[in-house]
C-alpha cells in the first residue's frame, strides 16, 4: 500500500503555494533537542536503520506497546531485526497517530520510499534503508545537513563537557551546534542521584551551604556561557506549586538536605523555588532564555521504568498547572533584578488557553515575544496538537511573534517534525487566507510563514 | 418540517461507502448498558411511545427542565400524553443537541417517521407510533432485534440475581445477555444504605472485618463469574484520590464504618483506594476488564434529586481527574499481582488528551490496547464530543486499537447510539482518507471501521 | 494592504442570507459594559481617534506589550498620535487575534476605511478619523446610535448614583440605560479599600455586624432596582472555593475584618461564600438574574498593575473553576428561598464543557433557560472562542435558549463585536444547515438566529 505525502495538510492552494516556495526552502534553527553531540563531534555512522530508527525510538516503542508487542521486542534480548520487524507489523496501525505520517515523510525523505510499511515489506524495506545508508555514507552530519539543519542547541546537563560543541560545529562544517543547560539536576533535591551530583558539581569542595550551591552553579552558568549557551530549561511536572520561602528557611531546607536531615515534600518544593528564582535572575543576567517544560506525569508504571529506563516512553500527561504559582513565579523574579526571555510548553493541553494568554502577562520595553508559548510539546507534536497550539496562540496572543518548531528529540531522523510542522503552519494560514480571515497578500503570507518557520526563532533566541 | 437522517454526519463520498458498504452492516455488541435484564427475559411490551421513549428518559427530561417545562409535565404528575406532548414542544428546539439527532433517527429507524417531532404533529405521531408498536408487536426483544443486537452486558449490582441472563439469552433467541458488574455498592461505604446493603452481602454472617468482607465478594464474584461476567465497572466521581492505606489501616477503617464509628472523608477515601486495588486483583484473576467512569458531579440540584430521584437527569461534569491518582492505582495493581485491562471513561473532557496518553503508560506482552480510553460518555456522547475523543485517542494513542461505542443506557431506543457513532466514525475515516492523512484503500479503510465499530469489542472483551 | 470584511466568517450561502437577511438588522440588547453613563448623559464628545480608539483600550496594549513597544507609547507619557502611531505599527502583526477583526469592522463600520493599519498610513487614517468625527458630529450617543443598540445595562458599583441612568436615557433619545450592579466591592473583604468603602456604604451609621451590613447592603439594592436594574455581576476570580460558615461564625469573621482582627484567607472565603449566597437571595427576591465572571487570574505583574492600573490588559487566565464549589452554592440557593437566574462566564474555557452541562442542573417551573452559560468572555471573544461555547453550548445544552452577546467593555466602538458575534453565529447555524445536522428551513434558522442575537436577552433579562 502506497502512501504519498507531497501534498500532506496543504489543503488549499494557498498552503501549497506557502509551503514549495517559503517554507520547504527555509533551513532549520532547532533550538531544543536531545542529540548526542559527541555523536556530531566524531561524525559518527550506524549503517542500521533498525538501530537508528527503531531499537532507539520512545515514541515507536509505545506504539508497539499499545499494540501489544512483547517486551522482549521492543526493549528486550530480541535482535535488531526482530524489533524492526515488530515495528512493521505495528506501523499499518497507527493511521491518525502522528508516527505514521513522521514515518511515511521519513522513509520518503532520506529512502525514497513511499510504500507503507508493514510486516510484508518490512525485510525489503530494511535491506533497502541499510543499504542506502551505507552507499550514501549517511553519517550523522550528512543526515543533519539532508535536513538543511543551520543551528541547533542539545541540552545539556549542568556538569557536561561544553567545550565539545565547537569541537561538533567544526566537524559539522555547515551548522552550528550550540550547548542549552537542562537544569533540572540543580532541582532535583530529592533524586537519590543528587549527593553524587552535588558532589561532583563541588569537584572536591563539599557544598554544604545554599551561598556555596550557587557559587558553584555560577561557574559552570559561566562554562555555559562561554561554549554560547542561550537557554536553560527547567522541567515542572505535575504539580509543580510555587511557594518561596525566605532566604535563612531555604538555607536551612538545603542544610538538612546535603546532611541528610528529614526533609518533607513542602520544603523541597520550597526549595525548589527559590533556587529557581535564583535561577532566572542568573538566566537573565546571562542573556538566556528560561525554557519551561510543564505538567508532564513520568512515574507511571514502574515496571516500565525497571525495564525501559527513565525516557523509555511510558510517561504521560499530568494535571494542568498551577496558574497561580507560574504567576507569582514571574512576578517575584520581575521585581528581583528582572524576569529572562521565557519558552512555557505544557503537556496537558487543556493549559494551551492560559499559557496562551499569559504570554500578554508580562512584557518588557523593545523585546517582542518577551513570554513564549513553545510549540506542541511531545506527546502533542501532532496534526490537531499543533493545531491547537496555534489556534491558541493567534486567539489568545500574537501568532506573528512566535519562535516556531523544535525537536526536542533524540533521533537524526526527527528533523522530519519541522517538515510536518511547517506543513500545517502553511496550511493553517492558507486557510486563514482563503477563508478570508487575514489579507491574501502572497509577500504578507509569506512573510509569516517565514517569520515563524524560521526567522523569529533565529532572531529571538540568538541576537540578543 | 422535514429533517432526513440518510446522509447524517457522511460529509465525504468515502464515509458514505464506508457507512453504506460496511458500518451499517455490522452487528451491535453492547458492553455497557442499563437495561432491565428481566424485561429481556420476560420479552416485556408496552406499546406505548410516551413511556417507553419520554416518561423514562433522563436525557429528554434535561432538555425540558432547561427549556422551563414544568416539573409536573416531566418527572410528575401529568399523563403519559401530556408529557409526551411537553417533550414534543421541546424538542425542535433541541437542534444542534444530539437529543434532535436520536429522536430524528429513532422516529425514522422504528416507526418511518421523517417528521421534526412538534407542538403539532405531537397527537398523530403519538397514535402513529402507539399503533405501530402494538400491529408490529414490538416487543423488548424484537426492538433489540431491530438494532441487530449481537450481545450485550447490562450492568448488575454485586447482589442482583445472574441467572436471569441466561434466561434472556435464552429468550432472545438471536443475542447473548450478558451480566456485567458495577461495582458502586462495594465502595459505597459513607452512603447511608451501605450498612443494609453490607447486611444482604453477609445474608445472615455478619461482616466484621476486612478480610470477611473479601470472602463475601469473592463468593458473589465467582457468581459473576459463573454467569460469564467480564466487566467490573466503578464509578469515581469528581475529587476521586487516591490514597493506599496500610493492611491494618484499611481494617480499622471498616471496623469503624461497620461498627459505626467516627469516619472521616479521607478515612473513607483511604479505605475506597485499598478496597478499589483488592478489586482489580480479582478482576484481573478472573480474567475481567475493569471499567471507570470518572469525573461526574452528582449531587447538584436537592431539589431535582427529591423529584426526580438519583438518576434524573441533572449531574454535571466536575472537576478534571487527578492524574497522578490513576496512575498511582495502576502502577500499585501491577505491582500487586496485575493491572486487569480497563477501559477509562471521564465525564470531563478536558481530560480527553491525558486519558488518551494513558493508554501508553502501562502494557503487556500480547495485550493489544490494554489500556481502552473509552467512548465519549454521557453528556459527552454527540457529535463534537465523539469527534473529540476519536481525536484525541487518534493523535495520542491508537485509534485502531479501540473498542468502540457502548450506550450506557436504559432505553431499547439508544441503540440508535451505535448508528449515531458509527456515522460519525466513518465521517472521521473517511474525512482522513480524502484529505489524504491516511491511506484511501478501500479495504484498509474498511477494516478500521469494521474493527471499531465491531470486531474490536468482540474480540477485547470476550476473547480473553 | 486591504482587507474585506463583507463576508467575513459567513462562508456559506445560508450564513450570507441569514446574516444579510436577519442578524445585521437587529438592534443590540447589551446587558453587560463598562462603559461611562455619564458620557452618554452628557453625550460627551471627544473627536480623536487616538484616544477614543488607541490610548484607553487596554486590549490594545496588551498586543502591543507582547510586540515589544515601550510602555512609554502604551501607558506613559507619550503623545497620543505617538500611542496611535504604536499601535499602527502593531496592528498588522495582530492578523489572527480578534483585534486584527475588530479593528478592520471599526475602521470600516464607522469610518469606511477598509485597508489594513499599519505604520505607512497611520498618519492618514489618523487624520481621516479625526476629521470624520468631527464632521459628522460623533459624540457618544451617536456612535451608539451607528451600532443601532437599542438597550444598554452598565456595570456599576454599589455605591454608585444610579440616577444618571434616566437622564443618559432620556438623552439617548433611542435608546435605554439602565444599571447593572457590579458586585466586587461587597465581597472585598481583604481589600484595602473595604474599610473605606464600608463606611461610604455606612454614610454616618458604622456598620459593625453583618446584620448591619445586610441592611445597608438591601438599602442600595433597593436603590439600584428603583432605577430598574436587572443584573447583579461577581467575579470568582481563579480560586473561588465555596464553602458556607454559620450564621454566628459568619457575623465573628465579619466583626473581625471591620474591627482589624486577624483574619486567615479561608475565613474570608468563608465570609464570602455566606455573603454570596445572601445575596443571591436577595436578587431573586427583586427578580434580577445573577452573573458571574469566573477565573480571572488578575494579579500577575506588579510592574504593570503599577505602570497601567488594575485593568491595565496584563490579566490572564486562572485555574479551572472547582465545580463542586458552584454547585453547592446553587444548592445552597435553592434550598435557602430560591436560586436566581444565573449567567454563568469563565476565562478559562476547558470549563466550558461543564459549565454548559451544568445550565441542565438547576431549573424552575416555567423559566426558560434558567442557568445560562454566558457568552465567550473576555480572552475568549474571539473566533474560536465563540465557536468553541457556541459548540459546548449546543452539545451540552439548549444553545436555542441562549441570552447571546454583550461587550463587557468601556469602548464605544467595542459594540462591533455584536457583528463580530453574529456573523460567527450564523456562520456557525449555515454551516449546521448546509452539512444536513440540522433543517435547512430558512424560517426556522431565522428564528434560530434572531432569538440569539436578540429576542433571548430581551426575553429573558427584561421580561421577568
Amino acid at each position: 500500500m502506497k502512501f504519498k505525502t507531497e501534498n500532506l495538510f496543504l489543503d488549499s492552494d494557498a498552503a501549497r503555494e506557502l509551503f514549495i516556495r517559503v517554507a520547504s526552502r527555509l533551513p532549520i534553527i532547532d533550538y531544543h533537542n536531545h542529540l548526542d553531540v559527541s555523536a556530531i563531534a566524531e561524525d559518527r555512522r550506524d549503517f542500521s536503520i533498525a538501530r537508528l530508527w527503531v531499537v532507539s525510538d520512545p515514541y515507536k516503542h509505545r506504539a508497539m506497546r499499545i499494540d501489544g508487542v512483547p517486551e522482549r521486542e521492543i526493549n528486550g534480548g530480541a535482535s535488531d531485526s526482530e524489533k524492526f520487524a515488530a515495528w512493521a507489523r505495528t506501523c499499518p496501525r497507527t493511521w491518525g497517530n502522528p508516527l505514521f505520517h513522521w514515518s511515511a515523510m521519513e522513509l520518503r525523505s532520506i529512502f525514497g520510499i513511499d510504500d507503507v510499511l508493514c510486516e510484508t515489506n518490512a525485510p525489503g524495506i530494511m535491506e533497502k534503508c541499510d543499504s542506502i545508508l551505507a552507499r550514501e555514507n549517511l553519517t550523522a552530519n550528512a543526515i543533519l545537513r539532508r535536513w538543511n539543519v543551520e543551528a541547533l542547541c542539545t541540552s545539556e546537563d549542568l556538569l557536561a563537557d561544553v567545550s565539545v560543541h565547537a569541537a561538533a560545529t567544526s566537524k559539522a562544517g555547515s551548522f552550528t551546534v550550540l550547548p542549552s543547560l537542562r537544569g533540572d539536576s540543580i532541582l532535583a533535591f530529592s533524586s537519590p542521584n543528587f549527593p553524587e551530583w552535588l558532589s561532583r558539581l563541588g569537584a572536591g569542595r563539599a557544598i554544604k551551604s545554599m551561598d556555596a550551591y550557587f557559587g558553584a552553579l555560577a561557574e559552570r552558568l559561566d562554562a555555559f556561557g562561554g561554549a554560547s549557551c542561550k537557554i536553560a530549561d527547567h522541567s515542572l511536572d505535575s504539580g509543580f506549586y510555587y511557594e518561596l520561602p525566605g532566604v535563612s528557611e531555604a538555607d536551612n531546607i538545603f542544610k538538612n538536605i546535603v546532611g541528610g536531615g528529614p526533609v518533607c515534600a513542602r520544603d523541597v518544593s520550597k526549595l525548589v523555588s527559590f533556587v529557581l528564582l535564583k535561577l532566572a535572575g542568573e538566566y537573565r543576567k546571562r542573556g538566556w532564555a528560561l525554557q519551561l517544560h510543564i505538567g508532564a506525569e513520568r512515574n507511571t508504571s514502574s515496571r516500565l521504568r525497571g525495564l525501559a529506563g527513565p525516557a523509555g516512553g511510558y510517561a504521560t500527561i499530568g494535571n494542568p498547572c498551577d496558574m497561580p504559582s507560574i504567576v507569582r513565579f514571574f512576578d517575584d523574579a520581575e521585581k528581583n533584578g528582572g524576569l529572562p526571555k521565557v519558552i512555557l510548553h505544557t503537556l496537558n493541553p487543556s493549559d494551551n488557553e492560559a499559557f496562551a494568554t499569559l504570554t500578554g502577562s508580562f512584557s518588557e520595553d523593545g523585546v517582542w515575544g518577551k513570554i513564549q508559548f513553545g510549540p506542541a510539546w511531545w506527546y502533542n507534536d501532532h496534526l490537531e496538537g499543533i493545531r491547537e497550539h496555534l489556534r491558541a496562540l493567534s486567539g489568545y496572543g500574537l501568532l506573528s511573534r512566535f519562535v516556531g518548531m523544535t525537536t526536542d528529540s533524540r533521533s537524526l531522523f526527527s528533523f522530519s517534525r519541522h517538515e510536518y510542522f511547517r506543513r500545517i503552519l502553511c496550511g493553517y494560514i492558507g486557510g486563514l487566507a482563503e477563508r478570508g480571515e487575514i489579507p491574501g497578500d502572497f509577500d504578507f503570507l509569506a512573510k509569516a510563514v517565514s517569520d515563524i518557520s524560521y526567522s523569529n526563532a533565529k532572531n529571538w533566541i540568538f541576537n540578543l
